[in-house]
């Protein structure tokens, strides 16, 4: 695949149900994929979904909870099974080294590939990851222990070569690249060609903000400003403000309020606590403040 | 309940697919519940199968590989979250304590109920739980690293009291214990009336076998001789037969075999590998060997 592909395994909240899973996420992006917390039973939800476990070579965790990283366990020890030998790096705030070491210590013995753990500063916002196809910031958040989201920017393309264009001209092949990056074509008579003429621009790359555990906190606001879609965490309902505040977590409202402000494209709410049977509601409370809000739910494929 | 009643929460083996869930039974028997592996997604099986999260006191860990364990760090943050405040005894091989304990260190620290960890010794047949319903013995298995396989035998009720002859007899009710204990009645007048006349015996108490993950290993049989049901793993088929003497496990013919050797009443195989799309085949041959074989699945409830 080509475009920006989020894939949502898990959207529940600390207690599992029937309902919902504990939270994973797997943006898949230029043919390689991208983990964002790890939560019981993610390794399954990933089968379900058919996502590759081979393009997967960076896991990002936001925070110490059960529910966000009790699936890795699991996860890496099938990564070993299915034959895995490239790295793997696991990227989380520095708690993750004391749960995951001891875990590698007894079940990683015969691990065919290497597990490298990252730690995260989640006091900051800055870049923990770069590569061919995107960048990876955090978005420090406001919990009970220390979360950070991530911010995922889509590298831009080159644009696409006009062939008809370029045929005219009788451009040779070796100068396309050029072109692409910018440079204009000077025939042999002289002539300059704008590489404008010659090419037309890719798709506008992609931004995906992720912000789950957090209270509502307005200092994310600037760091997500215009993404093209925001995932928050909308744990509670407006009756259960309350609980929302002593526990660190959102409203939907808040959510919306958060998108409304950040000027973001478009909003996916998840994260629902485990007390609403049906959490459509909280959909509709979004709504009115940031109209076409997204309700996650477990196997929905999203482009970004 | 008053029955012996086996439920499957998982019968898959290493890798989890989407037909089959990573090991786990609870057994519930008078009101208490027993649980036997927990791998991962166990507590969400548990939801499904509306198993009782309150009447686990136990838990007996077969083995330290993942698929028969890694649903603990998750069930054991749920049972705190839903208020737990009784103890939680947890038996298993030594091994166990290097995983869990670093688990409890960076999770447990709201935990409102102590954990226990009861070291097993997976090398002799010992007695490890005994209470008002049941005892629990090890069964030592053959597999790759230390193992051990749990006999659950339910503790003989006393016979029920036949009513119309103790009205018949005027026998007073602070009588009746000691006649259900098997003490005869001896009326004012000096007449002995046998406890065989005023009670009649009740259920015969049940037997259950818990041999996964293990190769053909015929030590086991006079431990688990006679029981009610057996369940054995039976990872492979025939064709299979060299992979499962690779990896120690057992084809579902060799399960078979244990049971008509032993004599047990019902077979019941699980532990399928993840390499086979339909199981019904390891049916057919255990059925050859011992009649009646029985397919474990994920939401079977069983009368022992």
């Amino acid at each position: 695949m080509e475009g920006f592909e989020l894939n949502i395994l898990g959207c529940g909240s600390a207690l599992p149900t029937t309902r919902h899973q504990a939270t994973s996420q797997v943006i898949n992006l230029r043919n390689k994929s991208y983990m964002v917390d790890c939560g019981e039973n993610t390794q399954t939800q990933m089968r379900r979904m058919r996502i590759n476990f081979n393009r997967l070579n960076h896991i990002f965790i936001s925070h110490l909870h059960g529910d966000h990283c009790f699936g890795l366990p699991g996860l890496l020890s099938t990564l070993g099974m299915l034959g895995r030998t490239g790295e793997l790096i696991i990227h989380g705030p520095k708690e993750l080294k004391d749960f995951l070491n001891p875990v590698l210590a007894v079940f990683g013995k015969g691990l065919p590939y290497p597990v490298r753990i990252e730690e995260i500063d989640t006091t900051t916002s800055e870049l923990i990851w770069e590569d061919a196809g995107l960048k990876v910031y955090t978005i420090p958040l406001m919990h009970r222990l220390p979360t950070t989201g991530f911010l995922f920017e889509e590298k831009q393309k080159e644009p696409h070569i006009i062939r008809e264009m370029t045929d005219f001209y009788r451009i040779p092949l070796r100068e396309l690249p050029r072109i692409k990056r910018g440079e204009d074509f000077v025939t042999p008579e002289g002539e300059v060609i704008p590489h404008t003429r010659l090419t037309r621009p890719a798709e506008p790359a992609k931004h995906y903000a992720y912000c789950s555990d957090t209270a509502f906190y307005e200092k994310v606001i600037p760091i997500i400003e215009g993404v093209d879609l925001l995932y928050h965490e909308a744990t509670f309902g407006e009756t259960d403000a309350a609980r929302a505040r002593e526990t660190f977590h959102s409203t939907a409202r808040q959510a919306a309020e958060i998108a409304r402000r950040a000027n973001v494209k478009k909003l996916l709410i998840g994260h629902y606590s485990a007390r609403y049977e049906d959490v459509r509601f909280l959909q509709e409370e979004a709504d009115a403040v940031f109209p076409g809000t997204l309700l996650a739910n477990e196997g929905m494929k999203l482009t970004v």
